[in-house]
């Protein structure tokens, strides 16, 4: 059986688990303690020298990292990676933007709001991660005006890599209210068979974001 | 034919340049004033509207952006994406470690070394910088000790990814010494057919980046 080390509140991770729940796929979940090191372990090191997480393991020892990747490995041969060479070059194109132009901005500024100390210097950074954060999402915004999805003409893995963060993306301080074709491109996901919701956070998470906001 | 809009200097565009070498591709190449605002006009942002180069576009006037997607897109078909599933999907995970992992912080440091003014408030950020990029070229060394491609089991597309700004990193200050299956590595990519060098950069560049050594 496959098993996935993920980090439930992680969007990289819960997009394995949105993927698999489509699929309907079984799997094992591990759940990595990532504050506190635990993909930095000798053993995880051996298995993924990055050290990061999501990672996928198969029954023989193989592994694979790298969430879009993985994601890229699943769906092949399935509707969530269809189309032609260029639809599936275009959705490739987007889970690209995603890492690179999304994540390190989106996904790390509400990393800092929900996982870091309210004195924590990294909250210095959040203007600048919100500032590039917006523009990745007028980005999505202006896609959706004339398109319904990421992948081509149908839901598949780019709408999964993009969903993972924007979906949160208010507990990093973002107003989703500002980009309406997004929120209605997110309850169109939502709707979408097998969709799988991303665990509730830890309390002091909440609570963390919370006092974020104020 | 295949329109390549690139700034030259650029690791992500010279990707392009040098997979269409190998390939024995004919394209045009349209120079890009990345720096001085050429794909933030009115008229790129309509065909690319994150503002980024490199990007591709088609006679029927279709266009692709991400180096890395535009590499798959390119590269389908051919002995530089092969392997099965498993194999590709490595490639990809490859691809991603790149743009989330390594160029972000190789290519940022080179392109603040070279590309700033010696007094622009951006190099305080150069020692973080370099420590990540550190440690991805650690991550690099690790895996080229055991493998000697990172595209599967012959050279390929996630070969071409990391060699974009690896075999400049001396210039964003890093030391290729301390990796030497890397520069084994970056040797057995300049010896593949069809290898095209990056060009020369402009005087100014390289004056800055000889000043950001001492």
């Amino acid at each position: 059986m496959l098993t996935v080390y993920g980090y439930s509140p992680s969007g990289n991770s819960h997009k394995l688990r949105m993927l698999l729940g489509h699929l309907g796929r079984e799997f094992r979940w591990v759940e990595m303690d990532i504050i506190g090191g635990g993909t930095r372990t000798p053993e995880y090191l051996a298995k993924n020298p990055n050290g990061k997480a999501p990672m996928i393991e198969l029954d023989d020892g193989r592994t694979l990292a790298e969430s879009d990747a993985i994601l890229y490995w699943l769906a092949e041969g399935t509707p969530y990676f269809a189309g032609d060479a260029w639809e599936r070059a275009q959705t490739m194109s987007w889970m690209f933007f995603e890492q690179y132009s999304h994540e390190p901005f989106v996904a790390v500024a509400r990393f800092i709001c929900g996982w870091t100390p309210l004195d924590s210097p990294r909250r210095a950074d959040l203007p600048k991660l919100r500032e590039r954060g917006r523009q990745a999402l007028a980005v999505m915004e202006t896609h959706l005006s004339t398109h319904p999805w990421f992948s081509g003409r149908g839901y598949g893995i780019a709408d999964i890599a993009l969903f993972g963060y924007t979906h949160v993306a208010e507990d990093g301080g973002f107003r989703l209210a500002d980009y309406p074709h997004v929120c209605e491109w997110i309850a169109r996901v939502k709707a979408q068979p097998g969709y799988v919701a991303m665990p509730a956070y830890a309390p002091e998470n909440d609570t963390l974001i919370a006092q974020s906001r104020t």
